[in-house]
């Protein structure tokens, strides 16, 4: 099974390879990431996304950014370094993941008292960390998840909490990676996810490039697909899910879980343990990001309402406790009642993008 | 208020003059159509749309294409007319107001003994009397309709069932310009309407052309607008009703009607009398056509999936009359428990498109 992996070092180690996402499905274009104007880039225009993919992406990309000053002393690296990241993480300001990781590193150099090549060294091993904490951390999902699914199930997914937004094989889609590997036959249906069509452009990419047999359909479809063809359950990703229950996921996921629960379809929730927030009480403290109004007036550069006329366009939306099914984490199966204390620890990641 | 007439006759009176909506919203271009190539054209490649707006235009074609020939006895006009009413029909031939409304000119032509230019008076009168019934009826649909708005009311909408889809005001649409004439203060949010965006392009485009405030939003954040901002109503058109109140509307409708049912808002129809079918006892009877799988998979020639991917694209869905508040019509307010019955008659017409 040929599952793309979005983040991972270079040949030679000192950079690293991304998959450029904005040009997906129509072109598979890898780019290296060299320069803090590399990793910026990359990061800003959304050629990477996907919050662990973000983390990921921006700390190999402190190290690759290092790599050439390895001659330098320990000092002279570590002020480079703390310069470097500041200037990473305002990339995104917003991404908790990707400020989460570079801190990381930045913790592995200052850990060491050597050489700059030293420094490097833990860095490089922390970032490789991090990479390989999440691709088992994505597999542990998907052992849990396998759990609900059957062979010839038919799941119904929503944008993209795939490969391609972590270092392994999704959240959502790592429990359908799984039953593929195997050998059993499983049917996705992919929502199209607009208004950024990561459904179309990336799930349905990435589950079709590793042999899944792929439908997708446009998000006001869902409903109808499951009166009229039967769906056997639903699975989505998470942004960030509050202490009750309440799950903050791609606009959209709302829609879908109250069309789950008209039809008495389970509707489940996968996501690592850190997208929980245990200080966040309920989904009605979440935020709702307002997103530009272009993104629903147009696609792909074309106008597809008036250019003035006014647009209603949250980032995500806030699916209640009461319709989520089961909630699937890399620890196991959640089940209501939902009560995630303050056990869990603070590492406030997410999923999403 | 400048509401769109979106079929009316040339200014001297032998052709026929329509928006072409396939340019909507970036152009304003309205076509003549004085040849039989003219007509089939438009009708084919949905330049006119709407199942009222395509027998309006089908009709008054006719008339058109025959015009030249009015010194032509009136056997050879009949059987001209009769040639040109078949090749009009066949280029959609399941529109069945298309058919109906051509019979009826063609009968109007039947009807007269006389010369060729006799024939085409009466003719003539019978086109513009289908386009004068026609305002006539969205006029009373907004009439009863404008009972379930109030002043400040906020009001969701789905696809296009407005001026552009008939030879009046529309049907969703006839109680907002009438609240908008009143001087009421309407809040219109309009679905995209994917795959074709009937919604943010023709929907949105006559409203705000109209004065009236338009907000557009994707088909999968209108359960979050219920959610976090509210809304009054849902008013949506038809395509077909059956006897125990089920309705096929355009995909995307069914999705609707459910996040309205959850959230409490009341889903409100409105259509034509001649859009209920007595003849079909239930939804469940009612065939729902598939359409081109490239519909779902691009955009204005723009790729959203891969290539080679399966799509879902039914070109409607059935709400169950169960999450239908209230059915809106020329001739009143129907509420549950609804039972259209054979006295509504055989005018087996439609809206949609």
């Amino acid at each position: 099974m040929d599952i793309i992996q979005s983040v991972r070092w270079t040949d030679d180690g000192r950079g690293v390879r991304i998959i450029d996402q904005r040009l997906l499905p129509g072109e598979l274009v890898e780019r290296e990431l060299r320069t803090l104007g590399d990793v910026r880039d990359a990061i800003r225009t959304l050629a990477v996304r996907g919050a662990p993919a973000i983390g990921i992406a921006g700390a190999m990309g402190l190290v690759a950014v290092l790599s050439p000053n390895e001659a330098a002393g320990g000092d002279v690296l570590l002020a480079d370094a703390r310069r470097v990241a500041a200037e990473i993480a305002a990339t995104r300001p917003t991404a908790v993941n990707l400020a989460w990781a570079l801190t990381r590193v930045l913790r592995a150099a200052e850990s060491v008292s050597g050489t700059g090549a030293e420094m490097l060294t833990a860095m490089r091993r922390e970032a490789t960390a991090i990479l390989n904490e999440d691709r088992a951390m994505c597999r542990r999902i998907g052992e849990h998840g396998l759990s609900l699914l059957h062979d010839g199930a038919r799941v119904l997914t929503h944008c993209n909490a795939g490969a391609l937004a972590t270092g392994g094989i999704g959240t959502a889609l790592a429990p359908i990676y799984l039953a593929q590997e195997r050998g059993w036959t499983i049917e996705v249906f992919v929502d199209e996810s607009r208004p950024l069509l990561q459904g179309s452009r990336l799930t349905a990419w990435e589950l079709q490039r590793a042999g899944v047999s792929v439908i997708v359909l446009t998000d006001g479809m869902a409903a109808s697909l499951m009166r009229e063809q039967g769906i056997d359950l639903c699975i989505v990703g998470a942004d960030r899910i509050a202490a009750n229950g309440d799950v903050a996921n791609k606009i959209g996921t709302y829609s879908l879980a109250i069309a789950a629960r008209y039809h008495e379809v389970p509707f489940y929730v996968a996501a690592p343990t850190s997208t929980m927030d245990p200080a966040t009480a309920t989904g009605s403290e979440i935020v709702i990001e307002q997103r530009d109004a272009d993104e629903v007036r147009r696609i792909a550069n074309v106008a597809t309402a008036p250019p003035d006329i006014c647009a209603y366009n949250p980032a995500f939306d806030v699916t209640p406790a009461a319709l989520v099914s089961a909630i699937v984490t890399d620890r196991g199966i959640h089940r209501p009642p939902y009560a995630f204390g303050e056990s869990l620890g603070a590492l406030a990641g997410a999923i999403g993008g």
